[in-house]
Parts: C-alpha cells; sequence; structure tokens
C-alpha cells in the first residue's frame, strides 16, 4: 500500500514484464540444462543486454549522467525484485554484483582517470570487475582481521595475499583489492585501503573458480580464488583515501544489502508461485489435487505472510537510506539481512517439499536457487554477525557495550 | 519510515505519553498484586477515565459526532500500540474490546432507538457490554456452526443457548447475542442474526466467570459463560437486517484484527522493553551484564526485526483497510493474525527466559502477558483457520477450491 | 523395547495403576478449581498416602532400610514417570521434590543424629522441608555466585541472606540452606557449604510465597521467598563437608534431573492424550471430527516422535548414571534437560492449540501444566547453562577450553 | 549405554574401522573434486571392495548362507551409522541401496532360479540392480496410484509405462519393476506386483539420468529415468506373488528405514565432527577460537542433543522389528523417518553455518551432503506421509478413522 511502487517505477516494471516473462525464463532454462555453462550464454545475453538498453530499461539504478534513469535505493527496489526471479535478470539489465557496488564506489571516490578508463566502460556493460575483500584464512565474520598487504614502493603498490568468493574474477577486466597498507595504525578500522588492479598485472592470479555446491561455474557465474603475489600498480590506483578501505567497505554494503534483499524477494515470489501451481496442478488422487493437503496450504499462507513481511522491511530500510543515510539506518540495514535471508531459506524450502521428488530434480529451478542461495545467510555478512550488530546498536540504548 | 505516525496522531501519542509513562504503570502494578481483583479497582479507573475525557483524549478512534476524534484505521493503529503495553491501557482510554466492536457494530447498523439508549453511553463509556457469540459445544473455526436459537414469537425474540468467552459478560449493561434466527436459509451463511439483550432480561444469565490461566477475573477483565433460557426481548432488538449476523461478524473482524495486532505490538515492545534492561542490569559474574551473552543479544536482535516486521504488515493492512475497504484487505487481514500473533509469543517467550526465574513470577508484567496473551493464537479466529483462508484466496487465483 | 520397565518394576506400575487413573485425576479436578488451595486438600492427601503406604507403594525409589523397595534410577524413572501425568502423583507417593533431594542428602551425608532427627520422619512423610539456594540477586546461571553468608561463631553458624524459590518452604520443618563459609577459599567452587536450619530458628523468616504465574500457591505447592538475619544453629547442623556445597549440589542435581525429566514424559503423555482425545470427539462439522484436520494429526505425530525419543534419552541417562555414576554420564545429563524441557513446552503448546478456547481454560489441566511447567526451561540450570555445558565438555575433547 | 552394540558387533566396528578412517575419506575426496564422476572410481573401488571381503566384512546384514555375517537389524544398524559417515561407506561394503532391499526381496520371494541367477551374484556383488516403482506423473504420497502396467500375455508379462528416481539405472544388470497387474481388483492395494526385467530386454531404455541439484551422476551414483515401452518378460519374472506387490514393497520399507536413518546418523556425526573441528581450529580474532562464540556452542550441544536422540528411536525401532516384526512397530517406523531426517537436516544446516563461506564449497563434504540429503525428507515417503501415518495409527487408539 504505502510502499507500493510509484507511477514511476511502475511504468518501468510494464515495460520489463515482457523480459521477465519470457526471455529470462528462456535463457534460464538453458542455464538449468545438466552442463550448461553460463560462459556458453554470454553472447546471446549480450544480444538481450543491447535489446535492453535500447528499449533505455539499462542499469536503471545509474546515475543520468552514468547512462541510467537515477532511480532511489527505495524505487530501484521494485525492480530488484522483479529482475531476481530469475538467476539472470539482474546481469540482463546491468545490474549485477559486484559491478553494482564497483560503479557506486568508483562514481563515488574514483579518480577522474579511474572514471573514464574504467567506470564508464563498466557501466554500460562493456566490461566486468570483481571484488578481492574475503580470504581464506581470515574469518569473515571480523572484517579488521585481514592478511593481505600492499606496501608502497616507490610510485607503487606491491600487493601480496589470497582472497576468495571474488564473483565473477574469471573474465573480469579489474579487481577492487581490499589490502592492510597501514598495520601499524592505532584504529584497527584504518589499516586497510582499496586497490584497483587490473586483471593480467603480473602477480595477479586467478588459482581456481571455487566449486561452490557442486557447481564450478564460469565467467560471471562463478566464484574466484584469487593470489596477489608481488603485485604492482601505481600509487594511483588507490581508490578513495588511504587507510579508508573499512569506511568504504561500509559504505558499499548498506545499498548492497537492499539490492540482496530485493532480489531473495524476487527468488521467494517466483518460488511461492510455483509451489501454487504444482500444488494446484498436481493431483494426489484423481480429481484430488494436492492443494487440498492443509500442510500445503499453510506452507502457502505463512510463506505468503512472511514474504509481505520481507518486503515492507526491505522497502522501509531503503526509504530510510534514501531520506536518511545508510549509518542512521543501521538497525534496519542489518535486521533485514538476517530477517529476509531467514524467509527465503524457509520459503525455497517449502517450495521444494511441496515439488516432492521433483523438487530436488533440477527440471524446475527450484534445487537451483535452494544450493546456491544457501549462502543467502552468509555472504555479506552472516547472520550472526548482524544479529550481533542489532543487538550492539539497541544495548548501547541501553548503556551497555556489548563488544 | 513511510509508516511513521502523521503529524497530528504524533500530537496525541506525545499528549498520551504522560499516562503510559507514569498512571498505567501504577495501575498495573496493583493489577499484578496477587489476590488483587480488577474490579476493585474500577472506581480509580473512572477518575483516570474522567482525566482522560478532560484532556480530549478520549477514544480517539470514535467518530467526531460520538465524541471521539474520527482517527482512521490506520492512525489509531499508533495509538492502539502505545496503550498496548499496559494491560489497562485500552480500557483506560475507552478503546476496549468488546465495546469498540459493539460500539462500530450499533453505529453502522443500530436503529435510533438502539443509538441513543445504548450507543451513545456506551461510547462515553458510562456503560460497558458484552458479545456472546463463540458457543462451548461448537468449534469456533466454523461460525456457521451454532446451536443457540432466536425464535420470534409474536413482537419478540425467544432466545434460546449457551455461549462462552462473553469478555466483560460481569457488569455489562447489554450483550450482543449472535443466535440463528433461520435455521433452515439454504445458504449457511444467512442463517443467524444479531439481537440486543439487555442485561437484566429474565433468562440472560451469567453462569460463571471462565477460568482462564488460573484467573476467574471480574468486571471487565473476565470472561463469562452465559445461557440465554427462553430469554424474551422485543423483535426492535435486532441489530442490522435478519440473517445478517455473519456478515455483520465479518464486517467487525477486520478492523478488530488491527487493533488486536497494534495492541499485541505494544505488548512486545513493552516486554523488549523489559528483556533489554534486565539484559543490560543483571550480572553474570561483577561487572559482566547478561548482555554479553551471545544468545541473549540474538534474542535481542531476532525481537527487534520481528516486531518491526509486525508492525509494518499490520500498518499495511490498516492503509489498505482505510483505502479500499476491508474485503479486498481480507489476505493481509488473515496474515496478519497470525504472523503477528506468532512474534507476540516468540517476544514474550524469549522476554521470560532472559529474566530467569524472575521471568515465571509476578514480579514483572512477563508472564502476565505470557498467560494471558496465549490466547491470542486462539481468539478471533485461531492461526490455523487465517491460515487456511489466505490459501483459499491464494489458491483460487490458481483456479483450485480449497473448501 | 530395551528400556522397557522391568518386571518389578511392571508390576509396581500395575498396582499403581489405580491411583493413577481414579484418585490423582478426582484431586487434581479439585486442585484446578478456582480458588481452590492445596492446603485445604493436604488433610485428605494425607489419607491417600496412607492407603499408598498400607499398599506398599509409598517412595519406592527410598533405600529398603529407610522404608522404600530400593529401585534403581532406571527402574524409578517409568514410575516417575507414570506419577507425572498429575501434579499431584509424586506428592501423593512421596517422591515430590525437593523433598525426595534433600533425603538423598541427608542419607548421604547426614550425621547419625540428623538421619534420626530429620531424615526419618521426612522419608515416611511425617514432616516436609525446603531447599534453600536460589538468591533473587544473583544468576542462577553461575551457583558460584552466591551472596549469603554463614560464619562459625564459636559453637554456631550465624546465618544472613535472601533465598527464593524454595519450594514448600510453607509449612517445612526444616531447610537445607546454601551458604558461603569461605569465602576466601582460594578455589571458587569451596566456598560454600549446606547446612540444616529447622523451621522456627530466630532469624529464618518466610518473607513470602512468591506470586508465579497467577498462583501465590501454599503449603508444598508453594515457592517462598526465605530471609535469613542472623539465624544462629549449632556447628553441627552443617551436612557433608565444609566447603562441600558446590560438589553436594550437583550431585544432587544428576538424579534430580532423571526425576524432572521423566516427570515431564508423564505431562507430555497425559497432555498427549487429552490432545488425541480431544481431536477425537470435537466435530467441526457434523460428524467430522478435529482429527481429519492435516494440522491436527501432524502435531499428533510429532508429539509422539519427540515424546518417544525424550523418554529414551533419559532412560539412557539413568542407566548410565546407575552404571558409571553421575559424573561420567554429565553430557547425557545436560543434553536431557534441556532436550526434554522443549519436547515438554511444545507438547504442552499443541495440546492447547488443539483445544481451542478451551485450551486457556482451568476445565482441563492443560493451561495448569502450560503456566506451571513453563519454568522447566529455567529451573535445575536454564537451558542455556545446560547448552553451555554440554559444548564445553564437548569441545574439550577437540582441545578447546570454552570457559 | 543398552543400546550400545554387542560385542560381535564392537569387535567388527574395530575391524572396519581402519577403513572409515583412511580408505573412505581418500575415496570421497577424490569424488569431491569438480567434474568428478563416480563410474571413474569404480575400478579401484572394486580393488577396496575386494579386499573388504578378503576381511569378511562384505556386507554384514547378509544372511550366513549368502556369505554374510547374518546380523540382526539391531546389530547391523551399528555398522550403517559407521558407514554412513562417507558417500562411498555402504557401497564399498555392499550395503548400499537399492541393491540391499532387492537382495532382501529375491531372499524373501525369489524363485529358486532367481535366485541363482539374480541374487547370488548381486549379493557378492558382481552384478548391480535398480529398483522402478516412483512415477514422475504420480504422487509418491499414494503408492496406490500407479499408472505403469503390465499385461499377461500368453507366457510373458508385456511392461508399459515411465518411472523415475530409479537408483543406479544405469549399469544395473536388471530392474525390479513395481507394475500394475490387476487394474480391476477390488481392493487396491491388490493391484500391482512385482516383476523382475533383467536391463538390455528390449523395450526396456534408460532414458536419462536425472540432474539432482546439479548432479546428473554415474552409474551406482545417479538416480534414472526409466521407459517400458511393450517391454516383454517371461511369466516366470513375477516375483512372489501375483498382486503381493504393494505388500513386498511395504515389507522393504521397514528394515529399509532402519538402514537410511543409521546412515544419515552416522553423516549427523560426521557433520558434527567437522563443525567441532573448525569450531575449535578456526579464529576470529587472535588466540580466539570460533568455538567461544556461544551461538556455536549452542548449536553443538543441540546437535548433540539431537544426534543423540536420533540414535536411540532408531535402535530402538530395530530392535522392536527385530522382537516382533515390522507391522507390529509401525509407529516407530514411520516416527523416526521423519525425526531423524529433520535432525539430518538441522545438524547439516548447523554445520554449514559455522563453516562460514567454506561451508558453501566443495572443499568439505558438508554441501555433497546438504545437496544430496535433503531428498531425505521426500525419499521413502516424505515426511509428510509418514506424519499421517503416526496420526491414522494413533488416532485409531481412539477410535477415529482419517483415511
Amino acid at each position: 500500500m504505502f510502499a507500493d511502487p510509484s507511477d514511476r517505477v511502475r511504468a518501468i516494471l510494464d515495460r520489463i514484464a515482457p523480459y521477465v516473462k519470457n526471455d529470462l525464463p528462456e535463457f534460464e532454462r538453458r542455464l538449468l540444462v545438466p552442463g550448461a555453462e553460463f560462459r556458453d550464454l554470454v553472447p546471446e545475453l549480450n544480444q538481450l543486454r543491447a535489446r535492453v538498453k535500447a528499449d533505455g530499461l539499462w542499469a536503471p539504478w545509474l546515475s543520468k549522467d552514468l547512462g541510467g534513469t537515477g532511480l532511489s535505493l527505495f524505487e530501484f527496489a521494485h525492480i530488484s525484485e522483479a529482475l531476481g526471479g530469475s538467476p539472470l535478470g539482474h546481469y540482463a539489465f546491468g545490474c549485477q554484483a559486484p559491478d553494482v557496488g564497483n560503479i557506486e564506489l568508483l562514481t563515488e571516490h574514483g579518480t577522474p582517470e579511474q572514471k573514464s578508463r574504467w567506470l564508464e566502460p563498466l557501466a554500460r556493460g562493456e566490461i566486468r570487475s570483481t571484488f578481492t575483500m574475503t580470504e581464506p584464512e581470515m574469518p569473515g565474520s571480523n572484517p579488521v582481521l585481514l592478511g593481505a598487504t600492499a606496501v608502497l614502493d616507490g610510485d607503487e603498490w606491491v600487493l601480496n595475499g589470497r582472497k576468495w568468493f571474488s564473483t565473477g574474477a574469471e573474465g573480469a577486466a579489474f579487481a577492487i583489492a581490499m589490502m592492510v597498507t597501514d598495520p601499524d595504525h592505532e584504529k584497527m578500522h584504518a589499516r586497510a585501503s582499496m586497490i584497483l588492479v587490473p586483471v593480467g598485472t603480473p602477480g595477479f592470479r586467478l588459482v581456481r573458480n571455487i566449486s561452490v555446491m557442486g557447481d564450478v561455474g564460469s565467467d560471471w557465474a562463478s566464484h574466484g580464488e584469487v593470489v596477489y603475489e608481488n603485485c604492482r600498480v601505481p600509487k594511483a590506483n588507490l581508490v578513495g583515501p588511504r587507510g579508508g578501505g573499512f569506511a568504504l567497505a561500509q559504505e558499499r554494503l548498506g545499498p548492497g544489502r537492499i539490492h540482496h534483499c530485493m532480489r531473495w524477494i524476487g527468488i521467494c515470489e517466483r518460488a511461492f508461485d510455483l509451489m501454487c501451481r504444482h500444488a494446484a496442478s498436481r493431483q494426489i488422487a484423481p480429481f484430488v489435487p494436492l492443494a487440498t493437503r492443509q500442510q500445503v496450504q499453510f506452507w502457502i499462507a505463512e510463506s505468503r505472510a512472511e514474504i509481505n513481511a520481507a518486503r515492507l522491511v526491505t522497502l522501509d530500510a531503503a526509504a530510510r537510506i534514501d531520506a536518511v543515510g545508510a549509518p542512521a539506518a543501521r538497525i534496519e540495514i542489518s535486521t533485514i539481512k538476517f530477517f529476509v535471508a531467514g524467509v527465503l531459506q524457509r520459503v525455497l524450502d517449502r517450495a521444494l517439499q511441496v515439488h516432492g521428488g521433483l523438487g530436488v530434480t533440477d527440471d524446475t529451478p527450484i534445487a537451483w536457487f535452494f544450493r546456491h542461495e544457501r549462502a543467502a545467510r552468509i555472504y555479506d555478512g552472516a547472520d550472526e554477525v548482524h544479529k550481533a550488530s542489532v543487538a550492539r546498536y539497541v544495548l548501547a540504548q541501553y548503556g551497555v557495550k556489548t563488544r
């Protein structure tokens, strides 16, 4: 109701609808074929992207001077949901992670050279990028703990370290690397910086695509393990201020969580629709649809309730960020992360169970989502990290420090 | 954010605040004293009500011609939350069930005589009323199944049957009775009617106050079992059209659920505050507050997330009813009933557990809420009834009839 | 199967059965009448106890020389379940807390004088006792934190401090008090001792019966708050070794948890039976019992599965204690505490919900159990305390100290 | 304790231990390599099987005359758990589904010819088999609904229909096919029969290996979709009596569920160990292991409690089947199916979450189990089917028919 899309957004949604209904499912079908590789779909996906651009629908969240529509976070949220129902929706419309985050980062903090050389082609979808922050030997729950370093040697940064879960590293044109540059700074949060590393720079090595839930993946649809070994880049490749790595990382997380959460809600609606369709069409006895089973009905009702709630809390957080900025909305940003991830997992689990044996097969996209979105409770701050954060903010109001 | 109270409502909330902070806790404390009876508090509660009226805060949901402020459902929702944190808030401000529902009913469907004789003093809080619908021998989940009857005998209805969970029957001036008047009507939903029965009419008998979770209760704070034995009232005591009982009952339920849900959210916030206070002040070792325990932190975070979600879905449903009417918002009205009741139970359970042994005592109001609000998942349509309804509405869109 | 009662126990169960079927429900019915007090039932309960004794069924867990049957923990467990289905079963058969624990304590550690003066009449049920350990100002989760002290002054202990949740303090003949006697002992766990305090000793004061979930209770069925104010008792009233308080408290907890868990399983079976009866008899439409609802069926199935599991883990723990002693069974003893308490709460919640409105009334014993057994997750070590203990034992095997 | 393995079984477990510790993990590691195929491991797995046989450890559940040890179900259960911790354990020791079930079937109901030609080489592991019962177009929840038919034409059965989830169909030497042979029999449960179909028979066609959670699989580690198209086999290939298909299917399910449940418990223990190891070794800050987090501790404790309970209920059911037969243990057999599957899913979920990002990778076996054992709540009767069965058995004791 009060969170309904504006007329402007509704118009965009109407124009996106045919893609969501026809093109994306066709690509999804091909992606789910056993043995299919994302990289084999890229040429045709590029044609689809061209049509999207020609229709003026490319990357609607982008600022107008970068070729987008300049939507607010709240406005884009509705579109993110619409695209999220397909694994390829965000990619097709130029809204995919981690490029979105890198674009936001360079828009805000890039030098003019960084913008013209990297940001602009990235925003146009001509190149892709990756983000190398998480480290295999360090707990993701404590971003202050980093092992990778960048040492200034004359006019160059010399990078060393190991990173993983670098989405889309295969085929990326450049990486943003989070490295410890000032290990002795008295403030833990001022020790790291972000540095732009062109792929191909000697010493930058994609070790492997990590096999995730049985999928090695390829191209954008992959998660790389990257090693920096005496990798040298110009001093000018620093993004933002020296020691500003954590602040920048935090900055990208607020909007990032809205994007993720709305995408998850898109997945929820997709799974919900598949669940209802199957319940309505599968007969458990002649002329008796599965939908007559009370357990199935209750799962539908509980899912409806939870998805509605998930959407409202996410849109509320988006509106808050738009209005007062991410720092003032930090409780909301953290609560939606674990709340919506939990809804996602439960809805997928119910949809799968309603499908019975069919649910675990790749004949529907449910198993794909079930496998690949289990990580929703982990990436971008595990549930537990966000719960601790919320409690810290709340309890501070009661005069207690919990960290 | 977008669901925040309007300025008009915020001003009312500010004026209510001192009552919420000072008066209500004082009365609550006295209510929780072992052996205390609500009826003993009535004289002083009446003085409090007089002050509320003098401040122009009486029954803000009432239409202006009945002496209220004429707030929309969405506007009143915020006030209902503020009052809900105390067991006596709604009573003190003239917003208590079942009088609210009876006032809405008589406002909409009462005859001029019914209005002047019963509605007006009721709206002023000079009398109280009860609602006799549920029957001990019939499942509340199927409102079409009623055993109590009213037969027209000349100019009088003759009522017979047994009802229970008639809140505030003790001390009520009149009852609205849901009776089968047309048992052979071909439409199940057109067989019952509502009839106004003045207490004191021969044949109307309050058998007992039902002992609920250890409390027999008294006066308004009680749930009566009522028997009608050849109880005769004038034909003119019919409320609304003959056979319109179910339609009227449905009508009162939509807004009623908003009232309940917002009141529950008020209870949630109260319990949340108590939980945080205790976590912050109770030491588990010297200088180590309970709040340092991760489980306590996670309960706080989960509760914060769930309460926020509960508030948004309820306000969204209220805004929908305001905008398009209850029938068009029936999915939302049913989802909030079980969703918010579930949140309430979990939040109370966590708050109680955080208090340890203290939590089960009556030294805090938590145990009182824990006992008395377990019924939230039952009254006004059990969780299961609402889940089935939501599924029915949803699955109808998929071409399936589940009933 | 392998956990079935032995023939000896089965014979006892057969003889107990008529009491369980006839006498206990009759007393329970009277206890649930609004306003009823346990103390009013005592005279007739004493007659029942006399019959139990005459039948040779009194306190079957007692050693033979104290007049019992000398059952093993495993054997008594089955009997404890049978008696647990009624709130009065354990009392009627002389197996009620805290007397059982005090009897075990004095049997093992009492002096000859303590035995003849206190233990023997206690074992015969002629007097009652209480146990004063928990303190309102200290966290129950950390038994090392105690504020109450006993100082040796000549030949007397001088006791000071405040205790609560002293079950049955009203009407008890004596209390066992857990007091800090050696505050400076280097080992935290060697600072407290147990001291026997006859009620009536100057300085021993029962401040109040704590109102728990709306019930102040009376006599055995109450939880007292007790103050010791310069209360003097002879030096010889020390129970067990000086500084041995914690060791003794631990000792009583192992068997105590078996007793509690089996009693809870008795409650579960009782609630399960009530749930099934109601599902079978309540009609939701003519000739359509509530039992046809899938949700009700699933709750029955889930409850059956969980109760079976709860019984097996408890009997397994009992058999382990019998075979190798409580310390070697500490993981099992801690797991059953929270596992079975969780099952109890879920089964009661489902049974209540299946009963609908009737479930929250005192017309069935479900609401009574729901109120009074919420504490099962708190007393005798909260769930959270036991979970931390289990993790500590397990992780120690992985070389980690978690405390 | 009372469910501990017998000395005989303990001796076998000791001899199995080196395989479990060394050989199976090595094969598992190779199976988890991206792109690895089970079929490529078969030659070396055969060598492992040869060693197992040489050690006298082959198929210990087999009757002695078939070369096994003749263990009871209860005895074998402990061994099944030990083997279950690896995806390849049961295969390596000749205990893998569906061959176990087919061996039991042919042992009990095979003709002498069927035994010599098929059973004996199958028991020796020289050939494999499949079981074709479930149909894609029919609900697995209602085994009476089958579309596939076998019509007697002279001395031959002519089979037509489509089956799926035929484990190990690729590479199998024969299939047991569940077909409707008597569609007009008045008793629904007497309409189907089991027929042995040698692979290679014209009209038997393996359409595909179904892609399950991203894996097409191969050889034994695959789930086939099979079509029968005018497939003719001799009349003598009937297994058991005509019309006895359902009875035989039921017969194989009782022991089959013990096998599955104990295998799941083996997986649980494996995941539990991995979770504890990771919690103990991963540092979240210098010298601060992840195990210090209370949430991790609680997951460990809850998992310990649930796994213990799962083992006891399964062993109890096994002992019952041994003692009184599967029909008399049907409540227990159905409760363990959903109870243990639920424990499995929760333990895997917690173990995965404790591992953070590592948990979703294939660098540990947890993701493999997470993907492939989601089906545990579906195959062999979905949770919902078993819950309905338990309720039916229970409610029948209360005089209600729920079907």
